[in-house]
């Protein structure tokens, strides 16, 4: 062959691929569209997760050996371990995690995305979240609380136990049965309106958690009676602002894995941190990860705190941003200015940047600001890599020694990305 | 004198009495500010409203003889009659009402606001906020429901009887047992958090409803027992998104009342609307009202509706305007912008406006979008006049022959503000 043959045939090749992908994406996000989720109960996780184990512990980020597990995120695993009395003692713990008898598995692989830690245990009641069009469902443990120290934030102590244990106990039977009795909440129509109500659905669900309340709370009465304990769990439910952050975050898993499993399709699936590691998936590469060391996050912590204090110990409520939620939708949340971007022309400019690197516009899920115009959906790791914008992710910061510490703006590392789009070339060739 | 010693004195007037109203406009805005509003009753009008009886009837706006009310205005105070028992018909009642036999009263007068036809009968609760720094208070009948036929929109059928009945004997004793349970509740916080919530507090109250729902719900369980009558009440509030309009209502008078009867000030105490006129007072200018016939209403119309099928009949929710609230507060609630403003952007040019013709930025009250400005606060009759630029009002607009017919922009004649200028110059030479 010639030069100009070669030339025209690897253009042709080229072509082949982009039109393969585009209609691979426009599959993939199609089916996110219509994923119509529907909150439909809180289980135990051993009960909601495919393959969960009562020596299974779930944790945030791509999977690594128990050995690189560090800090706040290894503190929280070795305290989920002493919750469910797979050990007496952390030592115990470490040596059965050590062994395999304990198990440490990520979340996202058992259908699950867990908030910083992200750990997730047999007992622990899940939120379990159904797309009612495919069947593809998502689960989030509960909110923890609004102490700042939390199995979530790297912290295991007798607080952080009893908590849990009323989570388990208490919170998580009384949603169940509210659930079972209202036949399920949609998800997605809450939303759209928080949207509308300055939220990005990431670091901020004031609104979508009042609204949450507005909907839920008749059932949580009707199921439970107007007792001590359902007086405590409406009380959970109206006073902790960040309580629907989890539903988003199960909704979102739901809305992604109806896209996972598209050949050719250069969608993001998941975007998820462990303490150490950036990963994301996409929707023609199944399960596997493209991971990138961590970047330094933009954050504004709380008073007395500075970034020498914290430290990263994973985190997947970046299944907001997969979804068109949190940095992509900051345009809507113009509250979090201090947090994340600095302004509100800051944060406006971010959600005009996410529209170059994503698929389409959500057709529900509008931004006031920008005219009702609908949330930058569907990133698509193709664009990422061609124009070098990476998402933007609103997230929360966690102290070195446990504890949350503030919040703010994460810019995503690119080589994931690139990673993702060789490895979908490679196979489609 | 000379000319110059003329001009001199004039001068030195001028000084004089800028002097007295920018001291005396201080000092009527500070009280403003520190109202510090609190929810603590809602019991009936009779009881509420010093002055009341059983045949007076309240409506909205600078008072007409009764010939002159029309359309549903009339109908509203007409349907009031009979739902007191003042009469057996409307014909009776009319006549009744031109004897003098039953008083038409403006609400204003009565330390009440109305919302459109803004009729208020003495059996009808209303809730009572007190200013807790003053003991000033600011009375509101309930909000009627979402039915498009109500009396507060000049309609009077067996339909709007039966939810006003229900108001009177269920919605109203229970609000008032959970109020005198909890102790009452502050409303300015909820205010501060529902503007950073999309919210304007007048034609938009989505957020503020919400807040105040998780804030009393409890207290309606714990005051009145888990009941069928307590699901309705419940179901009422947490349903109904313009719920907190006329809390946000009683709350802006109770806060313009403590700056009224302050000599020498122009901060405007209360814009209203009857049927035929704009009307404002200022604080330095007591109960006098400067009137001028109503503009037009920049309205978008439910579909099928056009500006000819609608009318004014009153309306007095602009007392949130009166406290930086509502079209001062446009850039808060871009979700508004189809009914007002056209676009985010004309919303922010209204409240950018707005601080041009108050006294202060609130301290509490904020606007995101802005940079957490304060709202623009204390409407300054002197600086509408300087800068011809008058209020910026959002507000419902009504049927002709009754009903809710969408919403918009008014724009304050300005003529008011002159004559209340000019009447406080008179007074002060």
């Amino acid at each position: 062959m010639t030069d100009t043959q070669l030339e025209q045939k690897a253009d042709s090749m080229h072509d082949l691929l982009s039109d393969r992908r585009i209609h691979a994406n426009m599959v993939a996000v199609n089916a996110m569209l219509q994923a119509d989720p529907v909150l439909i109960d809180v289980t135990p996780a051993l009960d909601a997760l495919p393959g969960m184990t009562r020596h299974t512990i779930l944790t945030s980020g791509a999977p690594l050996p128990w050995p690189a597990y560090e800090g706040g995120q290894r503190r929280a695993i070795l305290g989920a371990a002493l919750f469910e009395g797979l050990a007496n003692s952390v030592e115990e713990a470490d040596a059965l995690l050590h062994a395999g008898d304990i198990l440490v598995r990520p979340c996202h692989d058992y259908g699950c995305v867990g908030s910083l830690t992200g750990v997730t245990t047999a007992s622990l009641p899940v939120l379990v979240v159904e797309a009612s069009m495919s069947g593809s469902r998502g689960h989030c443990v509960l909110y923890e609380g609004s102490a700042r120290e939390r199995l979530t934030y790297g912290v295991w102590n007798e607080a952080v136990h009893q908590q849990l244990t009323w989570i388990k106990d208490v919170l998580g039977p009384a949603l169940s049965a509210a659930l079972r009795h209202n036949g399920g909440l949609h998800t997605s129509p809450i939303i759209r309106r928080a949207l509308g109500m300055g939220d990005d659905l990431h670091s901020r669900n004031t609104a979508a958690t009042a609204v949450f309340f507005e909907q839920i709370y008749e059932s949580v009465l009707e199921a439970n009676g107007f007792t001590a304990a359902t007086r405590d769990v409406l009380n959970f439910l109206s006073q902790n602002d960040l309580f629907f952050l989890h539903v988003a975050m199960a909704t979102g898993k739901s809305i992604a894995t109806t896209a996972s499993n598209t050949p050719h399709s250069s969608i993001v699936t998941a975007m998820a941190l462990s303490g150490k590691e950036f990963a994301i998936r996409t929707a023609g590469t199944g399960q596997r990860w493209f991971r990138a060391p961590i970047p330094t996050l933009q954050a504004k912590y709380f008073d007395g705190i500075t970034a020498e204090d914290t430290a990263y110990m994973g985190g997947e409520s970046l299944i907001t941003e997969t979804v068109g939620l949190g940095g992509l939708s900051a345009a809507a949340a113009f509250s979090l200015q201090d947090y994340s971007g600095g302004s509100a022309q800051n944060m406006v400019e971010t959600t005009e940047a996410m529209y170059g690197i994503t698929h389409t516009e959500h057709p529900q899920w509008k931004i006031p600001y920008l005219e009702f115009r609908g949330v930058p959906f569907g990133i698509d790791a193709a664009r990422v890599v061609s124009t070098a914008i990476t998402p933007r992710i609103h997230m929360g910061a966690a102290l070195r020694e446990g504890g949350h510490a503030g919040a703010g703006l994460l810019i995503a590392p690119i080589e994931p990305f690139r990673e993702a789009i060789a490895a979908l070339t490679v196979s489609a060739a």
